[in-house]
Parts: structure tokens; C-alpha cells; sequence
């Protein structure tokens, strides 16, 4: 394909590539070629399904594939129990095997569910990603963590599960909602917090661009995310480094996911959660003299041009210090954040202070 | 421990020991050198928990293990969703984090929930089996498969999961029901047929004392599948062979399985529907030239002397024919039967005419 990007995510016989690029969607023999049986079930949601699903499925079928489909309802409070039965459902009463491939086609919804899907029926089979958010582009659809929620919390139940592909096709952003482009680049902007100071310049010199859904800008900060992504994952896999493999991608995430438990799933989107909890995690890492008020303004700001909340929910601090006990970053009891050392290089920590955590918390909510 | 046999499941770096023995449920010292975190989670059922629970639980504790007990109710038909969301529930409201061990004390169904649970929450953690049913030490406590069943059939949600360590205290088949030392003895049987034609001879000479519950008998039975059991799983942890792996193990499983679920979970046990599968495996094996009448005889005589079914339940062929093309085993829309070529060596085939099968069947029911 002319303007494709492939980057791969190497991991032994689990090895996988990303493409990038407009227009992926309907190669059906980007896909065909990973397919072990010429049998598919692709996963969409009601939003997705009428923009883009004929468009992967009938180049599939027309190639000889037996293509079944199954949409479920929009929104993060469906990534439950209940969606995830319907997905069982579907591949029973379809006698799917074991060698069918699960294609999940949406945001990081529905490649999280039907992730878990794949990853459970028959005590799992194959799956392809093809996100059709910035999020899920950017940052979810690499690395294999599948799951849904709990009522006690987020992500509680789940699976490591490495797709056999991922064809992120970049024409899927012209219809994507305003919030959810912003909810994107919240990741976006905390991949290059994390661990690419050069890129952090970039987003700085072109967030205007990626709001104007500049395709090149785009592109190019999809490729900049998925590379440093693919970095992490083939050196931790399975998230057990508790310093410096992914958990340094949870940046902002241990006090986003206290938001979005505290308010209920569906209230903020995730990315709009993350923002707001990186803020807070600039401000403590201020607090802990490592970076300066001037970095935290550069935090905040880049998190404001790109349209996202820096002020958190006002859940109380005690409460988020309760939510956050929840988080699976807990280690022996202890809460282990992770921090900017600078910007561009995380660290994770466990000697933050409560008070300090408190007035971090206090200092970015209204 | 004087008397222990121990085996290792070898697999990498998720290689593990099997201990075998009279005792060593109480042996605290053999649990917790496999524990990240002095915290366990220990998971049983309403029949197990009074007679062995505290026997496990009281010396980790005095080891220094905090230890929480999550008891579930008895019976195949609980292996479903709502007994999984009982010990996500119990390990969430305890705030277990991602160290924490579970550990499996009862027979098949408690292993495989507990084992789903360990794969499923929070994205994985460490496992433990100490199997108290001749049927999970033989077979379901080793080799990593965990799951639920669903209404449309039987371990269809599931895990390859391997836990850190199995524990086989044979002093626990004291109190098993008689109808359940006949289900596990279905299995140790079934191995022998599979691969083990001297083991098999063993076990006709001394089916009386297995039934007579001889310690050093079971002792040796248990250690002769275990033995065979991690072989077959070293070289095929997956199931992806399809025809001399783990597949082979499943020898009797897709007729048995149909009785389970035609008859509904609970009805038979599943040792006692491997029983009749086997015989109807064999039945179609004589059918193909494979094995003589004299043959079937032989496996029809050492399952009744072990106290099994050697009749189908009466589902009628077709349903049989039904029940079966949902079973995991169908490839490509192929139903792959595991037969045998002679006793002790099982092969896999694809090739079986309809009309074999139903006369196979029918033979087989009553």
C-alpha cells in the first residue's frame, strides 16, 4: 500500500504487525493472509457497525471468507458480563471453532471486549484489531491487555491476549467525534510524557494540526505511539517489571481510573480521565521537587489545546485515595504511582507521602 | 516428606512440580515457597471445606500466610458464571492485589473455576491446585485448562493457565464417595488406553485393590497419569497438535460429552460419561478394523469392575450426532474422534462414516 507504515511488536511466536495508513480497511488481503481458517466474527458496536463494517466485510467475503457479525451497544458501560455473553452467544450458535478469527472493529470498547472473547472462548482463538478511534490507534489495540469492567472496578477481570495483527487505517478518523479525538490524544500526549521528549516538542510544535485532523500529523503521531508502545511491550510482556516496563504507560492512570469508577462508568471518558489524572501526577512530581512549575504549565497546556479537562471530578481527595487503593498498581498495600522524573522520562513510585498525594489531588480538582 | 513422589510438569519458565503423597495437605512449608506475597485465597466448595480447610488453612497461618477462604456450593452445575463472579467478588472486596495466590482445594470443578478466576483477574495471577477427587489428581489438576461451562455447552469459556505447583494428598481419597472414586478411576483408565499399554495390564491386575482404596495402588496410579499426563502437556501445552498431542487425551470425551450436556450438567459425572464415551470410541475402533471384539470386551469389563457405566445414556443417536458437531474437537466442520489403534495407543481420525458412528453409538445405548 502506498503511505502504509508497518511497525512490528516482537514477541517470540506471539509476533505481530501494525499497519498504518489510510484505507486499510477494505485490503482484505492485509487480513485473509493471518486468517488460519477462511472464517470470521466481526465484533462492532452501533455506532461503528453502519459507518465501516461492510466496508472490512464485503472485500473479506468477496476474498472467500465466511464472515458473521456481531454489534453491540456503544459505550464503556457495556464493557460488562453481559456483552461479553453475547459475544459467546454468537459463536455458539454460529459452532464457531476454535480456528475462527475474531476481528474487533471499534473503539477500545469493543477491542476490549472482544479481546477477552477471543482470548476465552474454546479457551481461545485468533483475533485481529482494527480500531477505529485515535485511543484505540494509539494505544489499546497494542499490547494485548483485553478485559471488562467490574462494579468494583475497572479492568478487574481480563486476559494478555497478542492480536495476530492490527491494521490501524487512519481514514476512520474523519468520523470520529470531536471529545473522542481529544480522548486520543490525552494518550497520546502521555506516551510522549513517558518516555519521548522529542515527540513531547512535536506535539507541542503540531497539536493545531492534530485537531485540524491534519492527516500526516496524524499519521505521524500514530506511528511515534504504536513504535514507543511496541518498545515496551516486547521487553514486558506481561506487565511484571513493577518499575520501568508498562507500567510507566499507567501514567495518570492510577488517579483517572478513580475518576471514572467514582463518577460511574460512561460519565468521562477515559482519555478525559487520564488527562486530568496526569495533571495531577505532573503536580506531585512538582511537589516532589523533580520537575518545575514551569513543566507542570507545559502539562497543562498541551492537555488544554487538545480540547481535554485538566481540573479532575470533585470526588473529595479521601475518596480518591479510596478508589485508588483499588487500582491493580497496588503493591503489598502500598500505592505505586508513577511520576514524571521529567518531561518525557517516567518513573514508578511508592514513597509518595499521603499528604503530598492529597494536596496534588486538591490542587487540580475545582 | 518421606513417601513423596515427585514429578515436574516441564514447561519453560512456567514449569512446575507435582508432590504426591499420605499428608501434605498440612505441610505449609511445601505451599508457601511458592508464594510471591504471604497472602493466599483458598477456594472450595460446601463438601471439601469441612474436612479439609482448616487441615490447609491453620498451618499457613502459623506460617505467617494471611489466608482467605471463598467456599462455593457443590456440583458441576455451579461451574458457571455466577460461582466465577462469587470469587471475583470475594477477591475484590478483600482488595486482593496481583500477588496474591489462589489455591484450589476440591476436585475438578473447584479447580477449574478457581483456575479461571487466577487467569482472569486482574489479568492473571499465581495459582495453586491441591486436588482432593481421585479424578483431578489424575487428570483435570494438571496440565492448565481451567473454565466455566455455558448452557450451550460444556468448558466452552475457558484458560490454559498453569498453576505454580499440585499438590496430590492421597489421604484426602479416603472420604471421596465411591461413585467418585469410579469417576477418576474413568480417567486413569482412559490414560492407560491412550498411551500406556503396560500401565493398562497394571491396572487389570489390580482394579480390586484401586477399588479397595490400597494406598500404595492409588499411590501409583495417580503417579503413573500424572507422569504421562506432563509429557503430553510438555510437548503440546496448547492443544495446538491436533492429532498426537493433549487431543489424544480426549479419548472418549466427545461421545462423553454429548451425555453431559444432553442429559444437563450434574446429571452424570464426567468420569462416568468418559466411561461410556470410551466404550463407544472403542465400539468404533472395532467398526474400522482397529481392534478386535476380544478387545472392546476388555475395556468394557475394566470399567465395570471399577464400578462405570458401560451403557450410553439413551439420547438417541442423531441428538449424540447433534451434541456432538458443537464440540471443541470439530475442525474445519470435520468431527475428529480420538480411537484406538490398539489398547494403549490412541490415534486421532477424522475420516469416520456417519453410519459407523450411529452403529457405534447405538451398540453403546441402551
Amino acid at each position: 500500500m502506498p503511505g502504509m507504515k508497518t511497525l512490528k511488536v516482537a514477541l517470540g511466536n506471539r509476533s505481530y504487525p501494525i499497519h498504518i495508513g489510510g484505507g486499510l480497511l477494505s485490503q482484505a488481503g492485509l487480513i485473509s493472509q493471518h486468517l488460519a481458517i477462511p472464517r470470521a466474527v466481526i465484533v462492532s458496536n452501533t455506532t461503528v457497525a453502519p459507518l465501516y463494517l461492510s466496508a472490512l466485510a464485503t472485500p473479506l467475503r468477496e476474498a472467500g471468507v465466511r464472515v458473521s457479525e456481531i454489534v453491540l451497544a456503544d459505550g464503556e458501560q457495556y464493557k460488562n458480563w453481559e456483552s461479553l455473553n453475547q459475544i459467546y452467544d454468537g459463536l455458539l450458535s454460529d459452532r464457531c471453532e476454535r480456528a475462527t478469527t475474531l476481528i474487533a472493529l471499534g473503539g477500545g470498547v469493543i477491542g476490549d471486549l472482544a479481546g477477552f472473547a477471543a482470548a476465552t472462548y474454546q479457551r481461545g482463538v485468533p483475533f485481529i484489531q482494527v480500531p477505529t478511534t485515535l485511543l484505540s490507534q494509539v494505544d489499546s489495540s497494542v499490547g494485548g491487555k483485553t478485559g471488562i469492567n467490574h462494579a468494583r472496578g475497572k479492568n478487574m477481570i481480563g486476559a494478555f491476549w497478542q492480536p495476530k495483527l492490527v491494521l490501524a487505517d487512519t481514514d476512520t478518523l474523519a468520523t470520529l467525534p470531536e471529545r473522542e479525538l481529544s480522548a486520543g490524544l490525552a494518550e497520546v500526549i502521555k506516551t510522549a510524557l513517558v518516555r519521548d521528549p522529542a515527540f513531547f516538542q512535536w506535539l507541542e510544535e503540531h497539536m493545531d494540526d492534530l485537531c485540524a485532523r491534519n492527516p500526516q500529523a496524524l499519521a505521524h503521531a500514530i506511528e511515534r505511539c504504536c513504535s514507543n508502545k511496541a518498545e515496551v511491550v516486547a521487553a514486558d510482556e506481561y506487565e511484571t517489571d513493577k518499575e520501568n516496563g508498562r507500567a510507566l504507560l499507567n501514567l495518570g492512570h492510577t488517579f483517572g481510573h478513580a475518576i471514572e469508577t467514582g463518577l460511574g462508568y460512561g460519565q468521562w471518558l477515559h482519555g478525559e480521565a487520564v488527562a486530568a489524572g496526569t495533571v495531577m501526577a505532573a503536580e506531585l512530581s512538582r511537589r516532589l521537587g523533580w520537575i518545575t512549575e514551569r513543566d507542570v504549565a507545559r502539562v497543562r497546556d498541551i492537555h488544554k489545546r487538545a480540547g481535554l479537562p485538566v481540573v479532575g471530578a470533585p470526588l473529595g481527595a479521601a475518596r480518591y485515595l479510596e478508589l485508588m487503593s483499588h487500582d491493580k498498581k497496588v503493591v503489598a498495600g502500598r500505592l505505586r504511582l508513577v511520576l514524571l522524573r521529567q518531561l518525557g522520562q517516567a518513573v514508578t513510585f511508592v514513597e509518595a507521602r499521603e499528604a503530598d498525594i492529597i494536596s496534588a489531588i486538591e490542587a487540580c480538582c475545582a
